[in-house]
């Protein structure tokens, strides 16, 4: 028996290579989610219950440095069959089990080149782990908007513009498509820009990209960031996700621009967490050669997502969201919605060990309404 | 090096947390199985041998306990072709990886609740682990009526009647469409209860769920037991197993009810093991809404499977197997089967290093018999 | 925090069980790459630039020996959409994440017997692992010529000729279908026989089945071999590999025999390797019952592959390759191909942690050329 393991939450194991020329923290984690959704009939009363019981995520990590501590490395595994859903000819018929497989060197200085496959630096809601939401999951915007995981390069920076102001620059050039893509390069790459200012400086404990302020900052904590996504002949209705638009000749493809202004703020166990997004397309419409539509369009318009959570002395949280997607209706035909989320979390190791629930109202322009009632637990070692 | 591994057979590491905050056992293990088939000819002869040689099964497991010992966890993961086999619409078209990932709150007493996916208290032959049986693999009887895994929630209990009398309380409230499932619950949820008598006191070795009198019991051991399982408006041809029932508006749907009587016997390197199954529907033969049948029907009928063996000290043992089918032949078009089997099984460390071999004939009424024989080797660390 | 971990690339973990009762080394590894290709247009200018980004390979791999060092085991997992694609009816439509699951057994003297999926004793450049390749992929001959993996019995046995002769000689009896099949034998089965000659000694670090002479041997050091391969009733079109050959009654079948002669020289950083191929059928051309092709016919035909290497005091290598296939072209209507590859390889730990670099130029008969140019890292735990 080993029972020099770490502590719960920290890893199931921390090695360390001989003369110290590697490290590798190997982590897993599972979520066991149960939704409830009902309907409003033509009565006006919430009815039709539908359930759903799933394994929601369940992951292996492994991350540390390889022979020198400037050469990072991060795998993340999907286990689930919502994590590794998703396969298509453009993934070898195969299920998309590698999440994230990156190389990070720090090869000069403050400047990191990453390569590999991982999350792009796009809007904070996305980058925060799944494991460290503040609700069960995340908002309609993030869905309808988010830019994910792709493979290709990032180089990435940061700064002190004063004792305590630090900015943040992350470029990426990506393939354009997504994870786990093996047909290569179709249309042409994407390029990805973003600055994150943090005025006050560090969020304790890498709380800028987690959700709830777990560790009650003691002074007033900022970031303000802006993300510019330009996917040059982008072939999916949403940038590097959603459907392929196939035509009679192949792939239609069109320039795909996305719009990210977030922020993060934390203090004293009060946090804050708001998103704009916007997606253009030059002809968002997908057509064939004789100019026929496709049936396919981009899924351009914006969307605005504003939460704020109050943990309360008892790791208790109650978290409230107002999420509002508008995408171009003579485009896409769809109708606006507004959501409305109130969550309730126990987090009994922070996110590591933790219960949480939410109840969120959706209601779309001209349509039914629909309640949906979610209660999650999530066990991170 | 690390030299404080746990024994063979007791898995690959044992870790206890720092402060004991979480325990983890890791084990893994592969069965390499070969089967040969031969069918009787029109001449009366048994021929066309068909070979099949495959890796049957290869497995993760992890399991412990989280934060604290009343909060225990499993997950076991399928690498095999054939464990992960089963990818359709409901699985979001990918394999179906994990088998099991349950979580277990001992919060109160003898009573446990637990929530996730993981096996059904069904037939004791299904719940004893593939890699514990007696022979090459289960019966028949399980293949036919087996309520295999669910996702949902299980309350447990047990309690001593007398200073040796033990009972176990089992129930479940489950989705009813099988594990891995994503797209959540169709028709209705399935109820399954069980009890188990253990007169004469728990086995050793936790061998009424293991194959094999391995730890020669010094005083008869005898466990009987019942589940009742009723899948309400199950759309499945096996309750939460077999092909859905597809119509002209989506999914036929029945009340499906499955009863298993089974007792487990040992004492002194004798073991016997006995099962009854039947299972009724509601309305066994699917239809589309203007009453013609779809051409999936029910699996309803019984069964029953008697095994019986004995170890010798030197640690081979002799199995002996008789398995009866009978499907309603009117719904089903299914004749009756019998099935013989004599098994030969090495034991070299127990279950975890072990060598069978069986040979099974198949009388099916009407039809042609068949010869199966088949060997496999077990490793499990 | 366990700091008696392995150094960088000996394995993340060395396992020896409680009283040496088995051993286990894991070790993961990842392949990032990047392709671009360009093709001769009509002008005959290099143009039409394509680029492809992927984790090429992604694995974990146990080996060590259980219960007694007679009897090793190994199993090697892969993770990426390349490693794991594959799927088909023959499969279970399920991914083909196992690569090798394989038993051996020290029965005798130097005698080894093999049970389980693992890679067929053919050509050496195909039994060298993807990890230890002097460029960045195996050749065309491979491609087209390989006999992979397969599931059922391999017999082993090495003897020494004189103070230094060693010779090998590798018996393999399988299914003849390839790896991960689960709907058993096709056909009939197939038989390999494979003769090694080491008249100077075994090769350092097991530098025979390696790419690149890291050990720099003292001694020049040569492996001549033989392997002859009959496929009996083979039913894909490249042997054990390629389409299943359906017809109008199931499966087309007929004798593919497959020969390989192949050389591997090592000295003092100097590396040459050496295969020639040969594909012959006693049928090549799949049919109907009435005669009538279906479309599909055996890849027969032959190919040469050479490759020597060079390996600097400062651990770049450069290595050239030159590879030409003709297939029968009458029976496969392709004409014959050569390609002229020229690599740079940065060892920084050996196979362990590298870069490599190849340019490619394909020449094609009657066809236009193309020009291919990779990087790939290696990170091997």
């Amino acid at each position: 028996q080993e029972t020099n393991s770490p502590a719960f939450g920290k890893g199931l194991f921390n090695l360390v290579g001989k003369d110290s020329s590697w490290t590798m923290k190997i982590g897993t984690r599972m979520q066991i989610l149960s939704i409830t959704n009902w309907d409003q009939n033509d009565g006006g009363n919430l009815a039709d219950a539908e359930s759903n019981f799933l394994i929601r995520r369940a992951r292996l990590k492994f991350d540390g440095y390889a022979y020198s501590p400037k050469l990072k490395y991060k795998i993340e595994l999907g286990l689930s069959n919502r994590d590794i859903s998703g396969a298509s000819q453009y993934t070898s018929y195969a299920p998309r089990y590698i999440l994230d497989a990156v190389v990070m060197w720090n090869f000069y200085e403050n400047f990191e080149l990453w390569a590999g496959q991982t999350k792009l630096p796009g809007n904070i809601e996305r980058v925060i782990s799944s494991g460290n939401l503040s609700l069960v999951d995340r908002s309609l915007v993030n869905s309808r908007f988010n830019i994910d995981r792709d493979l290709g390069l990032q180089l990435r920076h940061h700064t002190y513009l004063s004792d305590k102001f630090l900015i943040r620059e992350k470029l990426a050039l990506s393939q354009g498509e997504g994870r786990n893509v093996t047909t290569g390069n179709q249309g042409g790459h994407q390029f990805t820009a973003r600055l994150e200012l943090l005025p006050f400086g560090e969020f304790k404990g890498k709380g800028d990209y987690s959700g709830s302020d777990l560790v009650r900052e003691e002074s007033p904590k900022l970031m303000l960031a802006a993300t510019y996504d330009s996917n040059q002949d982008a072939v999916r209705t949403r940038s590097n996700l959603g459907s392929y638009m196939e035509n009679d000749t192949g792939l239609y493809s069109t320039d795909i621009n996305t719009l990210f202004i977030d922020a993060m703020f934390k203090y004293n166990g009060f946090s804050f967490m708001g998103e704009y997004a916007d997606r253009t397309a030059d002809n968002p419409v997908a057509v064939n050669t004789d100019g026929t539509p496709t049936g396919e369009v981009v899924a351009v318009g914006d969307g605005i997502n504003l939460q704020a959570g109050y943990l309360f002395p008892s790791d208790w949280e109650v978290t409230g969201r107002y999420t509002n997607i508008n995408l171009d209706e003579q485009i896409t035909g769809t109708q606006p919605v507004s959501q409305y989320t109130l969550g309730l979390s126990r987090y009994i190791v922070g996110h590591k060990l933790k219960v949480q629930t939410d109840l969120s109202y959706l209601s779309t322009e001209g349509n039914n309404d629909e309640l949906m009632y979610r209660l999650q637990l999530d066990v991170h070692f």
